[in-house]
């Protein structure tokens, strides 16, 4: 028996083409990504590569300037309505092959490959009544024609029907063949067609699912977009890895600044094989896709912020930046041990208060009986930040920590400043002077 | 100038296919209720034929058991992606002359011939790219691929782009040729997709309105489905004819009670060449489209209060029975010229008072000088109803009639039967003991 | 028997204090006022004098700093749970007789006398189980404890009772006997209390109304705060004579343009006794009542185009600036007889369109024979308008006006300046170029 | 320092008076079911005894025919605008000293007090401006008078202000003095006042935790009425001990039923010291307060059902019934041991699946190591009802048991019946057949 919370025990690490390549993804810019992850931070615990939207779309040229979704362009597609790599883009894909050779160079580079779906079955397949692979019923039975993306233009949702569940085991047969180990779903966690039900493809979920396992590959699966919904939160923990508890996340104060919200929100929902998803780290070189190359909007103080408290947290962390251009600056803020060391699921994490102008949070590692305290400031400038040993100790002891703890000092994770308490016990406080939008994160020392 | 308001002076009164073949009407059904209504309702005003949904679909036979629109069908369409009848069904069509021979036959009668219509280009078009007339752009260029119905599979919306224009120019130009006079177009007035905007076609309606003047010929623009929103009355009444303040009405009293509610709602936005529509009448033989042909469950005095509601507060009124099979009861209905006599916009209509249990109306006639009032039991069993004269006189005057008039008796419509007041004057009041679900509808007599 | 439509045969014209007094209005500043609107603008059809909020709170001081609604302030009453004038500063109210001289003094100048109520019996009546004449209950059971305002905090709500219409009566009966005209009552047309039924008091209108054809005087009934709930239309018609349509009206062009969406939604509502209530006219001195005087912040461009408005739809004017400080525009833009000329019932008003940059309307006045068209800029930069005769002869003629009309030219009413078609018949357009947030309008000369 | 999440290391135990006594609770009732929970009951755990709502209404006698709370009556208050027990119902409360030897006589049983209180503070101390104790502002600037209960009209909601600290903290003051162990806060969980923000008096909450923190008696803080919004979870567990997750349960199937969507919905939320409560067990003779006694409706099978998921799930368990008129069937329910067992929160919970007609869940205790695992029958008639063994596991593994735990057997905890694996490890699946409503709760044998 596969139990899918194992295909994942901590946070996926990796890098992601769509904050830098959008929808213009090629097998070139995989590959060297990939080269350049295997060299440089697979070390450090970063191994999934995933290769984004609309790899499957021919002629991504010039129509692109109009939309980002060609409507309607013809996708490339095998003879049982299963999306195929488009070949201009990604040549090892010649002959029907897939994805596979392209999965065998990340594999052999010590690395995981993840591909990027949409949910449900090509429009063109309905629209030709195409075979379905194990079923007796055409693609124009097993797609539900009122069940559309709003964004995107290729896919119909699928029924909730056994052929439907064949069409999906299909396509993961095909994906477990390719080696797939990743899949980011998009257009079911959070669908926007009808608002009163913005769920309303938990079925494809479901059979998601079922289709992973039976194809006998762990297959990590993580959906999008968001925000996901907290009251549906049991059902992805039952059937996903990973769900995004966010709208698309980009370079903007605003959006990292609500991300404490809903951090706050899904705090308690974080467990081994099971992740609340903050979504891509805008960092770095980003939005080259279409020409409009970028560094990225955040300060050094906001980077480190989103990654202290996505490490603390535990979300999964995926790069958005083009890795061929990084910088020393983000490869060391995508390098610091002491802060990855918060991200695996025995760090239990506790939000201790938040506003609109500071949050405060303790995180605590059952295992490494490792305790953590964190300060942001929210507001726009510095500001004089503090939490009482009081709440501090009553979070902790909230995520596992024994009541008999004794405190001697703290390491400050980002400037590695050391302070050594007095005298041994619970401190008074804990604060810092911050710049604004900036955070300090303590690895406490306990006996 | 043509003003769309002189279409249709009165609200227009026909027959339309749908209540009782559903998406199978064929040009034999057509031509039979065509002549029915020639010969036996035409000189009551009846005059419009409307063939209703899906006559462009092929294939219509056996697998609508499964589906009532059969998701992804082959479409009957021009070169132009414009919809043409089913050539199986309507064997007047072929040789691409469309409606054309039919639309003459029913004008032939001294009738007029309406057509349904949804919203929108073919997705087949769409997916083929196919060509517009009158347009640089294809099909796929034209269709929103967000834009689609709920419920029927067959088109996407159009762009509120030039072209888009000019693809509804050049269906109206194609209707207009074949001679129709009227079209009901469906999943515009309101669309269930987006439910946090349930006008999101609005455009759409002004593109039919545009398309309606540039054809030249005095086409009377019909919305569907309902509940049409009364916060966009004005745009309504700018761009289209009559549009459904109710969801699909059926032969369901709680059905019939609910009107009650909708036309409290609308009564004042009805005048001349704007009527809110209460939607078909479900008399006689309905549902014979798929083989489960049954007499109306309205009682008669269901049917009496419908009619009476229906043609007091103005509504257009479509008879859903299959007409060869009309009984004489239903022949009388629908042929009482007293009743019909208060349809015409001069004839204002005004609640006096509605409750879970009762409720009453006046209406007057500036034209005719003629006043009525109506009482209506809205409650499961017998009951005595009343209005004061009072209430009945300030909602009178609230819809033109004069202060000085006097009273001096009245005829109740249904029975004939007269009463004289004793002394000339205002009624103290009008009361009547009316069955379940029954009605009173008196002409009074004023000087 | 008294209609209640006859007791405002045109759209209230009058002076408030709120804009100015806000809660400190006292006699000797009523009496200015009425002085100086009997001398002044009476001429011009100005005639109601209404003295609004918190007439009745003792000792409206130094307190006010804290609160504009005192909270538990005790507040004058007589032994029937009535609220009565504060006797120190409404000195003629002594000796119990309470508005009784004040209104005796404002029918001796030509005019009317108006007051402002709150919804409901004094919480310290119900707190004290204070007698309700004509009801064998007490105060602490006519009340509703959980109907409250959300705002103000002297009354409970009154429950739909026969002793809740007892103590409305009393109230009437007491307002009829102190001669006032004109009620203004709060927190019952939208109230803010539910507001998932914003309603919730509609019974509370009944009430009013029952009272006011009891108490045997034609007192004019005005709902406010709005904004009013346009499928509540019916009840508002049936039992008031004004509501109003938005949520308090200031000096704010934001406000003013949302204006034009709120009159599109009630253009056809406007009718003899039943008037959509734009508010007050934020104009010339206001907001002296805590110190904080100034002059309206709407440009002269703004002031007209609210004119232009108010009146063309058919809205109540009431003047908001104190009277006695008066400069000479804004006394030009209230006397400003053709504009005036537009606002009497007859003069039915229609959109012609609008959009977020502009705004077109017609009226016709069937007893003049008058027709009327005005054209808006809604933007915040000087714009070319015009609007295209078609549509012009289309919203004249769903307003009332005959088909066969000829154009010769047109008045335009706030420059005086006129023009001559050179040929009779429809004009092809009418334009202007407008400053920002400007207007023109023009009467049409017709033959 | 106190952390509020040691007042109960365990979900409270107890009996509460509002399911029989409603609100005629008096003192003679409260110590014959502290006698009897003290002779039967303790032993198994249960100890708090509660007096719900308006203990401190005066002459709760033949008005409460009408109303269940009297609106505006006079209440039993201390100088400092304080509610104090009605003398007439608690006579040991005489001479001011309130519950003090009431909570006396209950510690001497060896068990706990605990009281009901609405959020907020007087209306007729804020009307008549009494004192608050520790404060310069009197009662009427404490209140807010915005801030009311739907449906009782005894207290307005206490400002976000240091002196309505101040008045929080004289309470808690009070409580501590007397002896109070439990306090049930009404109308602050969820108030039905402003829909749009069900949790706007959050700030009380926090005023009522810092109250409790100062007042240094370890009181369990529970909140009232829900459900509570899963949203704010952080919120309840970081402030409060319980929250309610349901509106008030009674003995009907339909809200037996939907709380299975409710611990769904929470499961994840129960911790050491912070519980999400199912509410009261309507079990036993109830209703008796108004003269309408009567047995529990729920069968024996729904008590079961109750019992099971509330004690699996780990709610609050606070007994309805008359304790001395308990038969033995319902005290056999409420002392099951073995079910009792699985009541702490190191017993975690975990939903296996949930639908209409079905649910299963398991829970493990990670010091006793013990698993369990229950199947529910949600249907209205008997079924055959099973989980497969692997969900069984990945539930199992998901609240903390080890992979490598083999399972040999298990004990049905209603019948105590036991089976055993033919071989050890992991059970193809666990089934039984269940009457309508019915379960069936296993521990699982492992090792």
């Amino acid at each position: 028996m596969m139990n899918k919370n194992t295909f994942a025990k901590t946070p996926p690490m990796g890098w992601n083409s769509y904050d830098y390549y959008d929808t213009t993804v090629d097998e070139a810019a995989v590959r060297a990504n990939a080269d350049y992850m295997a060299q440089h931070l697979k070390e450090y615990g970063w191994e999934y590569v995933v290769v984004d939207i609309q790899w499957y779309a021919k002629g991504a040229g010039s129509e692109r300037v109009l939309f980002q979704y060609i409507p309607f362009s013809e996708l490339e597609m095998d003879e049982y309505s299963r999306l195929q790599p488009d070949r201009s883009r990604f040549p090892s894909s010649a002959g029907g092959v897939g994805f596979g050779p392209l999965a065998a160079y990340v594999h052999s580079l010590g690395l995981k490959f993840g591909i990027h779906i949409m949910r449900g079955i090509p429009r063109q397949a309905a629209q030709a009544h195409c075979p379905v692979k194990g079923s007796q019923l055409t693609a124009d039975r097993i797609a539900d024609p009122s069940s559309i993306c709003g964004w995107n233009p290729d896919m119909y949702g699928v029924r909730d029907i056994p052929e439907g569940q064949a069409y999906y085991d299909s396509l993961l047969e095909l994906y477990a063949f390719w080696g797939v180990d990743f899949i980011k779903c998009d257009d079911i966690c959070n669908t926007n067609l009808y608002q009163q039900n913005p769920y309303s493809a938990a079925h494809e979920v479901e059979m998601l699912h079922r289709a992973i396992e039976k194809c006998g590959r762990p297959i990590v699966l993580s959906l999008s977009p968001g925000p996901a919904l907290i009251e549906k939160a049991w059902h992805y923990e039952t059937f996903a890895n990973m769900w995004r508890i966010t709208d698309d996340f980009w370079d903007d104060w605003k959006l990292l600044k609500a991300m404490f919200y809903r951090c706050e929100l899904w705090q308690e929902h974080v467990s081994e094989g099971c992740y609340p998803d903050c979504d891509m780290l805008p960092v770095g070189r980003i939005g080259g896709g279409f020409g409009q190359e970028r560094a990225s909007r955040f300060t050094q103080a906001e980077q480190r912020t989103m990654m202290t408290l996505w490490c603390l947290f535990g979300s999964p962390l995926m790069i958005g930046a083009e890795l061929t251009k990084l910088d020393a600056e983000t490869y060391e803020l995508l390098t610091n041990r002491d802060i990855l060391d918060m991200l695996p699921p025995s760090c239990r994490p506790r939000q201790i208060f938040r506003d609109e102008e500071k949050a405060a949070w303790v995180a605590y590692d059952s295992e490494k009986k490792a305790a953590y305290a964190a300060l942001f400031n929210l507001k726009d400038e510095a500001a004089q930040l503090s939490a009482d040993g009081g709440s501090l100790m009553n979070a902790l002891m909230s995520v596992g920590m024994s009541r008999d703890v004794s405190f001697t000092g703290g390491k400050e994770l980002w400037t590695g400043e050391c302070t050594e308490l007095a005298t041994e016990g619970l401190p008074e406080e804990i604060r810092a002077s911050l710049c604004a939008h900036g955070c300090r994160v303590w690895r406490l020392e306990i006996v």
